[in-house]
């Protein structure tokens, strides 16, 4: 039973006041993340939580009037999981962005949710910490949608993904009561490893309100940058691979097509890179730093490579800025729908051939960028938009099947649907295509132990008609 | 309703033939574990499972009559987590060691479970690859118990425990289902991370019958061992902290207190240590092995140590063997009750006082060793075995109390009840004081859902009295 949308507003406000904003614009704002997709219909109010008490406020309330509940942090994700709509209550925790703790010696961090990724960092950095995970979106997007999301990034081959990096999380469950899962120790094996379940699970388990996190120390020493320029993306790819089977662990490796590559080129006013012409970007650091990237430069030669070393850290950002100016000049070129599949390392080049074949058969062109040194690909299927029921953006019916196509190339090479951005709403109907009805079934099984009454992010991840 | 035991066993032999075995002797060995305690009663036969139909025939019949199966693989487990009694299967998964795959230029190896650790690395040696978890077990354990009980290890605070290293399992469900959880690449956020869930699950969700492990490049250059010896544990435990607050990142840093150094030291007839001295053993690798060794030397020194380093790897191997002989030196002494408590680093010394407080009120010598680079503790409690009903070795209540109070201590220090032994049978009754009874009940109710009838490993984990 569904309690009347002003009622829930009513009870919302009456235990939260201010926090419950219920103005048309933050409405609107909620529905939509940077997928440049939205939900149907308009949430019944966003409530700016100060607290775990404001969270458990809401998930009683929500409980007792059977009222979903979409958590969000600062609306970066790129898959619609954070979309608020029709009859909802979107949950901000952008306002819970304390750093409770930072503790050097025990390589560890305690914080709250809305911390963004990369305000933790630079108040880690004092301490002469990181936390490794580093999406693209790290300058804008929260640790609590890192942890959502299970997201990846670019320093991922040799410094992990938000997996590796959480030791425990304080969990709101849909009934309002508050679990602290995991530990602050290296190793616990105490019950199940709830922690990693919550990891990833976008919204469907819980409301994560805390976080302990394992911390690095920085890495000291010189850090080398590498461009090799090819002349098609399949050798780029065949030298990525290269660079992974021959030993070498460069920290980041970064793969850009050409239409990527000449996409962000106009946006940045560089010189229009060689038709045709792929490049690859990496990064070697840690003590071994200068012959490792010596030694890289060989591999990409050897793979037909131009290559370009450069000892200067400043330099080295710069060259980056090209690969992170990738969104901002997708969304230049139309509405784009950002696909994530992520492939075994030594299928990328099949991956890539992949690709040209969607390319081909759907006549479209698929600007792609790849995390070659993991194997996670983005290619970009650009279109124009065309606003659906209540405004909400629609991806037309032939970017799904050419979307589909590839989706299904990637889980033929042995890879996933997403490597990093999760399910959310644009990719529920390929969730059981990968998982298997079983396993499909079991998960949301195990979904519905944390939240039986099925408030929680409803309609994402696993609510794709069968 | 349970089927009367003849029938059960003649329903496996009609499917399994002779590797179901009656033999009173193989029954009897699978009641106990390295624990040196054994489960009240004799299991209904042992299967040697040979393939994954095999184990899902197996669960069939378990389901079809209501039987308890207890998986186990080389019986090596300290929790008595693979003890099977009175009326149980005991599935044995030892058979089932073939290494199905190595990807060097993937960094993946697909094993079977019952594949010993130190096969599959020397077997990876050749490829120049290696899997990091290193149980101090690794001879005789196999890959599988390593994942049932999120096996650690010496190596694991700068090369992680077995949750870092497995990308995805085969799990056969009770009812003989099979499902492939995880991925074959390195980033995945399909669905939620069953994958994280079944490590350190103890046999409670499903049989591992396969895994795709991550795997790392051999770390190649010197390898440095440092030896330094304190006057007291206190002082030593305190270096040790140092050594992690400073920075440096030792692949090993193991804590050996007098008690250990001098069980140690008579069992390997090497001079008898000065008395209350406690020692500290390091290794550092990889390409700033020697100068990293340097500075933690200088860290050590100032903390009082009198430290020796080596920088040969053959004189290193048997520097760290003096630490790996702890576990037959506690055996000579009488039986063992081995704990695992875990805390933050910078509380190992708290952690030692609380030890030496324990010894005293309780009147007893508690030698202890300590994975002091992760902050892992293992306190040894020797007592005379008194042989209890149907023979099973039973731990003195008196013991149980010192070893209660040592558990309460490490809750406090912010620590935990296991780091890498798992709960089984030995700590089942403290688990619920960890969690709380709201998490205990959750994970009760996840665990429930693999396994509606409770047949998997029952008695074990969640089975305490409330």
């Amino acid at each position: 039973m569904t309690a009347a949308a002003a009622d829930v507003v009513a009870l919302l406000r009456a235990d939260l006041g201010e926090r419950v904003d219920t103005t048309l614009a933050e409405r609107e704002r909620a529905r939509a993340d940077k997928s440049g997709h939205a939900a149907a219909g308009i949430p019944l109010a966003v409530v700016h939580a100060e607290s775990v008490a404001d969270v458990q406020t809401v998930l009683r309330i929500a409980s007792a009037t059977r009222t979903p509940v979409v958590t969000r942090g600062a609306g970066t994700g790129l898959a619609g999981g954070a979309n608020a709509g029709e009859g909802e209550i979107a949950l901000s925790l952008r306002r819970m962005d304390r750093l409770l703790e930072v503790r050097p010696d025990d390589l560890l961090a305690v914080v709250e949710p809305g911390i963004l990724n990369g305000d933790l960092n630079a108040a880690l950095a004092v301490h002469d910490l990181w936390w490794a995970p580093d999406p693209a979106s790290r300058a804008i997007s929260t640790v609590g949608g890192n942890i959502a999301t299970g997201a990846g990034g670019l320093l991922c081959a040799k410094y992990g993904v938000v997996r590796d990096a959480v030791l425990g999380v304080d969990l709101v469950l849909a009934d309002g009561r508050l679990l602290h899962l995991g530990h602050r120790t290296v190793k616990g094996v105490t019950g199940l490893d709830l922690t990693s379940l919550v990891i990833g699970s976008e919204g469907v388990l819980g409301v994560v309100v805390g976080a302990t996190l394992k911390l690095r120390r920085l890495v000291a020493g010189e850090v080398c940058t590498l461009t090799a320029v090819f002349p098609d993306v399949r050798t780029a790819a065949r030298a990525s691979a290269a660079v992974t089977a021959s030993g070498a662990q460069p920290a980041i490796m970064e793969l850009m097509d050409a239409a990527a590559l000449a996409a962000v080129h106009d946006l940045l006013s560089l010189a229009r890179p060689a038709p045709g012409a792929a490049q690859l970007t990496l990064q070697t650091d840690g003590p071994a730093a200068v012959a490792e990237a010596a030694a890289i430069a060989e591999v990409l030669r050897t793979a037909g490579g131009t290559v370009a070393i450069s000892h200067d850290r400043e330099e080295g950002e710069r060259l980056l800025a090209i690969r992170r100016a990738m969104h901002p000049a997708m969304e230049r070129l139309g509405t784009t729908l950002i696909e994530d599949v992520s492939v075994p390392r030594s299928a990328l080049p099949a991956m890539f051939d992949e690709i040209a074949r969607v390319e081909r058969e759907h006549g479209l062109t698929i600007p792609t960028v790849a995390h070659a040194g993991d194997g996670n690909l983005h290619p970009n299927f650009i279109f124009d938009a065309a606003p659906g029921a209540a405004g909400a953006v629609e991806v037309p019916p032939h970017i799904w099947e050419a979307a589909d196509d590839l989706f299904r190339a990637a889980l033929r090479l042995g890879g996933t649907l997403t490597g990093e951005h999760g399910v959310g709403v644009l990719k529920r109907r390929w969730l059981v295509d990968e998982l298997g009805d079983d396993q499909w079934e079991l998960q949301r099984q195990v979904a519905r132990v944390f939240d039986p009454l099925g408030i929680l992010n409803p309609g994402k991840v696993f609510a794709a008609p069968r």
